[in-house]
Formats: C-alpha cells, sequence, structure tokens
C-alpha cells in the first residue's frame, strides 16, 4: 500500500478535504482549492477542462445549450465545492495544462518538470481547481477553455502531452483512455463484441481494439442511435465493425432483437459506451450467458444492472468501467496511431480550429 | 434467446408494464398487479415479503422505526407501482407463498405444481404484486407477513422450499443466494480474500464459501462495525476467517490501514456485503493491484467505485454483484447445510418465533 500516513500531506490528498471531515477528495462535499503545491503535489496552470460526457450533456441540457449559462453554471460548482464535480451524475473529466511547481518531495522521482504540458488523468471530481474565469465554452465537444490552477495530487495519474498527436485531440483520447485499454484486455480471438454506443469517442477507439484482438474470426458490431452519422459511416469503411446497428438503446427489446437478428447467439462481450441512463438492460439482453457485460458509460445505475441480470435470469458477469489501467494512455494514444481513419476523425473533431 | 416476440404475453412480462410505455417491468414506473395469470405466469398467494437490506434500512429510518409507518409505506408504494420497488434505493427484496394456478402454456414444462411452496428468486422490483393487508412487520430483519397476491413472469426464477430448512431462514438465505455462488466461482486456493460486511447474512455466507476455496494457504478476514456481536464472534469461533477487523466501511484509511496491517499484500479479492452508501473507497483500498473487487451492495454507487479506483490509480477488476448465478440457490441453501454454527445462528434469527 502506497499510502503515506501523515497528518500532514498525504499520498491521496486527504489533507485538502474540508467537509465532511474523514471524507476522501473524491466523496467530499468541498475541498481546499488553494492553488499552492504542498510537498508531495504538483502544481499545474490549466488551460482547458474536458467536462465528462455524461456531466456536461447534464450541464448543457440544464442551461439550454448556452455557452455564458453553462461558464457560470461551473464557476458556480467549482465555488462551491472547490472542484468541478457534478452534483447531479456524480462525475467530472479532466483537464489539460502545463506544471508550474512540483512539490519537494516529488522531485527528482517523477518524469516530470516544470514547463511540461500534461493532462490529468485522474478525474475532475477530485481535483482541487481555482477558477478566475472561463473563456470559451465548446458546447458541442464538452471542452471549457479557462483561466486557472489545479493541484494533483501524490497518488494522481497524469501524462505528457505527445508531440506527434494534437494536443485537444490528446485531451479528448486520454478522457476515455481507459475504455480501449480494458477492452484489449477483455476481448480473444474469435468472441463476438457488441459496442453499445460505438459512435462515441470511447466506442469508436473501444471497436478499433475489439476488432484487432477479436480478429477474422471473430465479429464485432457497432450499435448507435444513427448509422448514417459521419462516425459510424467512418466506422463501417474503415472495417472496424463487422455489422452496425441502429437502435435506441434505452428500448432493451429493440435493440436486443436487432443485434439478435444479426448475431443471434448474442455476443460474448458487450461494451457499453453510451452517455444516457436507462440502457442496463439492453446490455445484459445482448449477451449469452456466461458472457461479460463491460459498463463505460457514467450513466450506468448500479441497481438497475444488478437486478437487471437477475430480472432476466442471466448469468453474466458484469464490470464497473474502471478510468485507470496499467498502461492506458499509451494504448488509447497508440489505437489513434494505429487507426488513421479515426485519427482523421478525431483531428475533424477535437483539433481546435 | 429465450424472449418470446409475442405481443399478449412475453417471457419478460412487458405486458405488465402501464408507464412508461416500452419500459421492462423493472425500469417501469408502474405495472399491472392484476392478481389473475395469464397464459406464461404463475400466481402465486404470498406469505411474507422479504425486503432489500438497503432499502429497508431507508424505509425503516423514514418511518423512524415504527412497525405501523412502515407498513403503510409499503402499502403506499405498492398502491403507487404495483410493485414493492423502492423508489429511493431502486431496490426491492423477495417473497415466499404458495403457487395458486399455473399459466397453460407453462403447465408440465416446469416442476412446479399448485400448492406447492416457493420462494421467488426474482427481485420485488419487477414482480407483479396486489397486497390486502399487511399482518406483521419484523423491524429488525425487515420481513413483513401479508395478505396479496404476486405474478411470477416465465423468465422469473424461483426456488422450492426445501423441507429440512426452516422457511423463513430459506428465505433469508436465497435472498442473497448470488453472493456465496459468486465468491464460490470467484474464490482460488491461496487467495487473500477481504469479506466487507461480514457479520452480516451475505458476509457469513460469503466467508464460508471463501474459507472452503482459499483452503489453508489462504487467508480469510472478516470486516465488520463491531467485532463483539453473536455473528462476528460465530464466525470467529466456528474458523470461518482468519482474523476479524473492526472498522467503519465507510472510512477508507481507517479500514485500509487496519486491514492492511493484517494483510500488507492486501487483498487478491474483496468481497462488498454492506448496507450502507459509501463504502466503495474502502473496498478498493483494501485491494492489491490487478485484484477484484466484487460488490454485492445494492448501496453501491456505480461512479463513487469507476472514479474511486481512477483516482487512488488502482488497476482492480470492478464487478456488479448479479443477484442470479447459475444453481444459486443449491448453493447458498448447502452452504448453510455444510456450516452448522451458520446455520444455527440463522435459525436463531430468522427462524419464526
Amino acid at each position: 500500500m502506497s499510502v503515506a500516513f501523515d497528518r500532514q500531506v498525504d499520498a491521496l490528498g486527504t489533507h485538502r478535504v474540508i467537509e465532511p471531515a474523514g471524507a476522501m477528495p473524491q466523496s467530499a462535499h468541498k475541498i481546499d482549492n488553494t492553488p499552492v503545491a504542498f510537498d508531495n503535489e504538483i502544481l499545474c496552470d490549466v488551460e482547458t477542462l474536458n467536462i465528462d460526457s455524461a456531466s456536461f450533456k447534464q450541464i448543457r441540457d440544464h442551461c439550454a445549450g448556452d455557452a455564458a449559462r453553462i461558464a457560470e453554471h461551473i464557476m458556480q460548482t467549482v465555488r462551491e465545492r472547490g472542484k468541478q464535480h457534478n452534483p447531479v451524475t456524480g462525475s467530472g473529466g479532466m483537464f489539460i495544462g502545463r506544471v508550474l511547481k512540483i512539490g519537494e518531495r516529488l522531485r527528482g522521482k517523477i518524469d516530470l518538470h516544470a514547463g511540461d504540458r500534461i493532462a490529468s488523468l485522474v478525474s475532475l471530481t477530485l481535483t482541487p481547481l481555482y477558477m478566475e474565469s472561463v473563456t470559451h465554452v465548446d458546447v458541442e465537444t464538452g471542452r471549457v477553455w479557462i483561466r486557472g490552477k489545479a493541484i494533483l495530487f501524490e497518488s494522481g495519474l497524469w501524462a505528457k502531452l505527445p508531440g506527434d498527436i494534437d494536443d485537444d485531440v490528446a485531451l479528448a483520447v486520454l478522457d476515455v483512455a481507459g475504455a480501449p485499454a480494458q477492452v484489449r484486455r477483455m476481448t480473444r480471438a474469435g468472441m463476438t463484441v457488441v459496442v453499445i454506443g460505438a459512435d462515441g469517442k470511447s466506442g469508436m477507439l473501444s471497436c478499433a481494439q475489439a476488432k484487432v484482438r477479436a480478429g477474422s474470426q471473430g465479429r464485432v458490431i457497432g450499435v448507435a442511435p444513427d448509422v448514417s452519422t459521419p462516425s459510424a459511416q467512418m466506422l463501417e469503411n474503415a472495417g472496424l465493425v463487422d455489422a452496425l446497428v441502429q437502435a435506441d438503446a434505452r428500448n432493451a427489446l429493440e435493440l436486443s432483437s436487432k443485434v439478435a437478428a444479426v448475431v443471434p447467439d448474442l455476443a460474448d462481450l458487450v461494451i457499453n459506451c453510451v452517455n444516457v441512463p436507462g440502457t442496463e438492460l439492453s446490455s445484459i439482453l445482448c449477451t449469452k450467458q456466461d458472457g461479460t457485460v463491460y459498463f463505460f458509460s457514467m450513466s450506468t445505475s448500479f441497481t438497475a444492472a444488478a437486478l437487471g441480470a437477475e430480472g432476466v435470469g442471466k448469468d453474466v458477469t458484469m464490470i464497473i468501467g474502471n478510468g485507470y489501467a496499467k498502461g492506458h494512455a499509451d494504448c488509447a494514444l497508440q489505437t489513434l496511431r494505429d487507426h488513421p481513419e479515426i485519427h482523421r476523425y478525431f483531428n475533424g473533431k477535437y483539433a481546435r480550429r
């Protein structure tokens, strides 16, 4: 266990918790966002926040899609909590920025220096964030440009931004880095894999990894609410899916019957990458007995999944998508490099214009 | 796929959904609880409801522990929804009763007859329930005696009550049957297993299975908020745990440091069986890198688990406890038979006095 039991500063950042007492930074209602690094912290100048997809959708809906209202909504959350932790969805996002100062106890122990540009790979739900202002909101992608500073704890994860990939594209990829890394581990040759929400960014990267790993004997089925969109078409044209299925993931019977029409034996592995609630049962019904469902959607309800599987008598393994896996940043960025069609699509959608 | 696409009646019970249209029985706000069996349904006379532990705790707290208020609260939920589906916790429970009628299309196809006494193994969150009255509430255990009828769908799971185990004890065991069955599958010889909430009913059965499977080279650590209780003491005296740790599972740092003091390398497998929210990080911090956390607690928050693991940089597999596993009823009942100390404890606590 790497936790340092030092009352003053600990690796997990509990010294920053304001309330409730005894909470961890993620579970805390409010944390201390003073923009000064303790001995074991990293202080960063923040350029962009990449709000988690489920959270941004909720904020955007709440603010009727108005950029100024979205900006004020985010400022308000951070003023109240010391972090961009959406109280409705419980989720956050990540940031991109430049290292200003590395605490004395960390210096020389990590491959990072003042001036390096990095992306945070821990959630904004536990990252002390001090915001002066919002300078721009991209209502379409959930990226928010700000003036402000953030703190990374000793246990925090980060990635240096690669030279060969656009910063904003790298941020978009790193935000969902857990998905392709986990899909890579879970998929074996010959498997039938269904990716629900294949047309989103984690979905596209998941399809690419599933296709490579499942091999020529395997099948990858992408499900999207509209298969005529540029991202869905890209998946098909690039051969990253064997078939596309158009269905609303909230309608479990419709979706599962359409998938069953393509793969009657159902899926060995279902990857849920959607950003709307109520899709647990669709995922479960697409999975064969003894199969696995991987939920990456932050909109997943634990009880809906647990009781849903029991309710339909499905003996399937249901996994909570972990945002972290060893080497996940490298895996995600490499997926982009290995698939120029996805890289091109991400450049078109996420690179700053 | 076993779903019958018959508009009139389907195996999953969607023909009973009232609102919203297109929902499944579990996700529906309201279902039709008319106490008459369709062709592919089973009508039962209900004797007892065994409310899920997280749900009953919420109801009991809301009603200040008053039996009459709890009874009215449950009646009100069922009047409104046609099922005992707690709108706050999202969870249900199960029932015990006697088969009144088996629909024509099921007769002869299943090993069940009118008059058989059964326990439902699907959640009350999807079970049409028609209640006339509550006759008794056991405020301590969450058992509720009623006059009423329930419907089991074709896809629904049930177990005939065994002759050698007290009915109410069998119900208590079957309610958590998924846990010992999954622990049995997950635990391998030599593993270190930590059971959080070891003193509850799923916790006790999980300890027993873990101890048998982990073998003499493995270690089973039980965590409970108070290790002086009869259930915790029983675990120790019966040799079902190698050590007991007293800690509040909501305090992640305290719990994990106490567990680390006993097993410095942490756990290969952590089983979370608590019935309070906010214990995700405790479970994650007790788990070694590459280990597995199995969440059986219906109080688990999907996002707290997903972001918690990422926030502390733990590459662990987190599994949503599935209430169903092949043979789970037999496994759970056999666990009781194989461990007379647990059977005795369950008899003392759950058998009707």
